[in-house]
Order: C-alpha cells, then sequence, then structure tokens
C-alpha cells in the first residue's frame, strides 16, 4: 500500500514528492515513464525560476538538482504507465498498461499538458532553440528584437500582446481571415503599433544553423513565399490536457474538470474526490509556470500529509 | 504612475518583481523596509527548495541570487513604510509614513504574517539554530531526534503528530491542563507512542552553545525545574497577519479577509477589489513555504499585466 502514488515527473510532481517524503511519509512513488523532469528540459535556458540565474546552465542541468534532491528523502521512481484509477470507500487502485494493479492511500495527479504542435518544417528541431510555446518564458530572451507568434485564438493574441511589450516588433502569423478571439482583445492588438498581423498566411519552414533560428519562410493566399528574419517564433495552436488517467473504463472523468479538461482544484489543490490533489499544468488557471508548478506540487503533499493523518 | 506597487519583500514579494519587470513592465517598485528576503534569511540552511541543494548554504546565501535575479530585470527597492492603500475609480494611491503619497495601477500585497514570540529565554539567540516555527521547513533536520513542540492549538497539536513522523521523540509543552484543539486531533495526538504531553508546563530556558541548542530547561505547575535534552525546538504559539497596510484611515479592510485577517483570494491571487493582488504568507490557507509563496507572486504578477492590459 503506497501513502502516495504521484503520477507525472515534471516540476509539480518532484516537488510533491520531495515534500511527501520530506514530510515523513515511507512509501511515495513517482510514475514517470522517462527520466523525470519534464517540458522545461527542453529548454536552452532558464532564467524566471526565483533563486536560479545561470546563464550557462540548461533545463536539463536545472532539474539535475531537483532530481537529486526529490529522490535523496527516498522518493521511488517507477517507469509504469497507468491506464486508469478507482477509488473504492478508502484507497485507489491503479491499474497499470500491464493489467497489473497497485493501491495508495492518496493521489496527486501531476501530468501537465501538451502544447499541440504546428506542423511546419524544423519546428521540432528549433524548439527550445528559437522555437517557443511559452511567452513568458522566453519572451525576454528577445528583448528589442523581432518575433513572430503562430496562431489566432485568445492565447496567440493575448501573449503577442505580452511580447509586444518586450519585443520590438511582433509578427501574428494566422492561417484564416479572421481571428477566433475576444472582440476587445483583438481591437486592443489592432490597436498596438508594433504588432503587425498577416492574416491567410502559413509558416511553412524555420531555418537556421547550429546558433539558433536564423528566421521562418510564410506562405501567403497568392502561394508567394517570402523570409522573414526573426531569431523567435512563439506558436500557440492549442494544449492537450494530460488527463487521461482520470478516466474510468467507460471514460467518465473520476473527478469534476472544466468544459477544457482541466482538473478542478481549490487554494489547497484538493480535487472533488477525497484523497485525490493535482498540481501543475493539468489544473484550471494553471500559470504555466516551474515556479508555480512546484508550489502546487509542495501545496497538495502537504494536503496529503494532513489527509493521511486524518484517516489513520 | 507606478505599474505596480509590490509592498513586501520576502520570496511572494522578489518572484512577483521577478514577473512584472521581466514581463515587460517598466515601474515596478518594492517596497521593503530593510534588505530584501524575508523571514527565510534567519534560517540557517534550507533544503526543501525545489532546485537548491547545498547544505553550506545559509537563508541569507540563498536569498542573494534571488535578489540579484529580480534587481537585474529592472526592479526597484525603496525603504519606504506604506501607511494604507486608497483606490478610486482607476488608481491606487499609496500614503507613506510621511505622508507623502504615490499612485500605482495595481498593488501586490506581500506582507506575510509574523509568528508570534514565546518568550522564553535564549528564543531570540537559538532562532533558525535550534529554535524553529516551521515543521514544514526543519522538521527533516531531526529524522530520528527527540523534539520539543511549545503551544497547546490546532497548529501546535497538527505540527506535533507531523513531527512525530520524522521524529524519535515529540514532547508537547502547553502551559495550560487542556488543549484549545479539535478533539479529534487530540485523539489522535493521545493515541500516537512517541507524543508525549506535558502539560501545566512552560518553557524557562533554551540552553546550548555554538554548535545549537543543548536543551530547554522546563517548569511543570509545582514549579519543579528539570532539563530536556532536545536539539530542536518548534514554537507554535499563533502569528499575526501583516495586514494593516489594508486598513483605510477608518480601520476598515479595503478587500475581504478571513476571520483570522488573512486576505481572501482565489486561485488567480486576486482579492475581492479589482487591480488588488495578494501573494504568500499573507492570504488565506497559505502552506507557509518559500516555493509556495515564490508560485503566488509570480502568479500574481502576471495577472497584473494582464490587469494593466485590459485596462490600457
Amino acid at each position: 500500500m503506497l501513502d502516495c502514488a504521484i503520477i507525472g515527473g515534471g516540476p509539480a510532481g518532484l516537488a510533491a514528492g520531495l515534500y511527501a517524503t520530506r514530510g515523513g511519509l515511507k512509501h511515495v512513488t513517482l510514475f514517470e515513464m522517462g527520466l523525470p523532469g519534464g517540458q522545461i528540459t527542453q529548454s536552452s535556458e532558464i532564467e524566471n525560476y526565483p533563486g536560479f540565474f545561470d546563464h550557462s546552465k540548461t533545463g536539463m542541468d536545472f532539474m539535475d538538482t531537483w532530481q537529486e534532491q526529490c529522490f535523496h528523502f527516498g522518493l521511488k521512481h517507477e517507469m509504469k504507465k497507468i491506464q486508469h484509477i478507482t477509488k473504492n470507500d478508502k484507497y485507489f487502485t491503479l491499474t497499470f498498461e500491464n493489467s497489473e494493479t497497485a493501491q495508495a492511500k492518496t493521489v496527486i495527479v501531476c501530468t501537465g499538458s501538451t502544447p499541440k504542435k504546428a506542423g511546419f518544417k524544423g519546428e521540432d528541431d528549433f524548439f527550445g532553440k528559437g522555437v517557443s510555446t511559452c511567452a513568458t518564458c522566453d519572451g525576454f530572451f528577445y528583448k528589442n528584437k523581432p518575433v513572430a507568434v503562430l496562431g489566432g485564438g485568445d492565447t496567440a493574441l493575448e501573449e503577442a500582446f505580452y511580447l509586444s511589450n518586450i519585443c520590438s516588433e511582433v509578427y501574428v502569423i494566422h492561417r484564416r481571415d479572421t481571428f477566433r478571439a475576444a472582440p476587445s482583445t483583438i481591437e486592443r492588438v489592432q490597436r498596438k503599433e508594433n504588432i503587425h498581423l498577416l492574416t491567410d498566411t502559413t509558416i511553412e519552414e524555420v531555418f537556421g544553423d547550429a546558433m539558433g533560428v536564423g528566421g521562418i519562410r510564410i506562405k501567403n493566399k497568392e502561394g508567394n513565399v517570402s523570409a522573414l528574419d526573426v531569431p523567435g517564433i512563439f506558436v500557440f495552436v492549442g494544449h492537450n490536457v494530460n488527463n487521461e488517467v482520470l478516466k474510468d473504463e467507460n471514460g467518465h472523468f473520476i473527478c469534476e474538470v472544466s468544459e477544457w479538461g482541466q482538473v478542478v482544484v481549490d487554494l489547497s489543490m484538493k480535487t472533488s474526490l477525497a484523497g485525490l490533489f493535482a498540481a501543475g499544468d493539468v489544473r484550471i488557471e494553471a500559470p504555466k509556470q516551474v515556479v508555480c508548478a512546484a508550489g502546487d506540487g509542495a501545496t497538495a503533499a502537504l494536503q496529503v500529509i494532513s489527509y493521511i493523518q486524518e484517516h489513520a
């Protein structure tokens, strides 16, 4: 019987593991198919995690200390994929891909969300080296430089506005002729002098060299291809919330989720199902920042300890 | 006109300053009477902040990087004490101790809370060196060692239970003969083998040397003084929420607060007053952990940027 099963090994899961084990729980396992670390390991540089300010370190370097620290206190890691979770009166049962099961007193879901890919040439090769899915994280690296934003929804336009306060020019590239965003947001973006809206346009390719991105090739509706010299491209074409593990055998969610599939939590990271907690990008209103996800994980783990004490 | 006034320079305030300035806001000032850093600067060691795992570093060392990082992006620091805050239709007015004023589009309150002192001899001298007010932070440093807990309320007993899963013995010292805690909590504590309840007892003195605490001298109701050899003492005699700045000239709070004076916020750190945000230990349900306060600060700053964009 596990005291706590943590599903997902990004910042939220690791912070939860640190707080649960350091808080005295003996049987805490983090389930993650690969090396723990999360999306941030794909970044070439991090400068917005408070207390970590070393431009020579990559996202992978950054997570090294996290792993060492978490496993030091007794957190276990298993590379097993969980298919679904059920709960009886008292305990949770985790069912793995191979149909084996395990039991746990509490569960913290930290499976995050995955930004969708746009599918242009070079997108994967330059991801974290000029191609980004997070303006808050990476916008500052392009201070007073031009950037491109791909997308036409609320998030794309809001992030374009955010970038316009940092970057010299922001080119918003959208394959349709109208934007699917709130009218007030569209107006604000149209009024901003350094935002340029390129509608009926797609990205064909991102190009560059070992030093990073040189620019993108874009195609308009007449089929004309031109180059846009930007060192950064921000892709906002949606997120997949990784909530599959919360669906029971009939496809119903075991706890309340929002219309976008994000897990509903309160300030304590409690879900609507007692003993089940959610932390990080899988929850509603997640700011999608490492330090926020880590705070969530710590909060959830402290709640887990209280929950186990009360139900002992 | 400030884009954002941040009141309080602990982890929440510094993280808010980092995210607000790195997010493109030009005029962001942190108001803090001393050096920024917060309560954590009084700790001799930190091992539960994810990504920071160096036993040779003190709380003061830990906050050095934070300060450097935050001020690098343009955060300003002013050593001015704010008396109160008012808001008209659009803007906030901050009134300083010397009756000068400043205006701000948004305010983030990060004034924290202050643990109350018990008043025994040596409490100040050994604070952060054996005397602690945070079981989550410092409990693990006494793994398999005996500790004392001072206090008789819910927090004291819950923290004693938390410590009992880590430490060898937990001596709960309470000056009265009954506990002011939930009956279920009292029962749970009474059932736990390694928790020992010493009622009608007070701490006279904590003693030790340059290496840390050696023990405490306690006095029972007969007036007998004895020594208890414990390397750690956890004091839980209440917190003062630092919410004075949120009271108007008539003593009324400008936003909703809980019955204990904590600022009511939602998951976005919004208070009941538009444009006013709260982060860290001053808010409801704060886990009182550095990483949680930092996450709050980042969340609040991102909300500030959105708020300013919407009201531009």
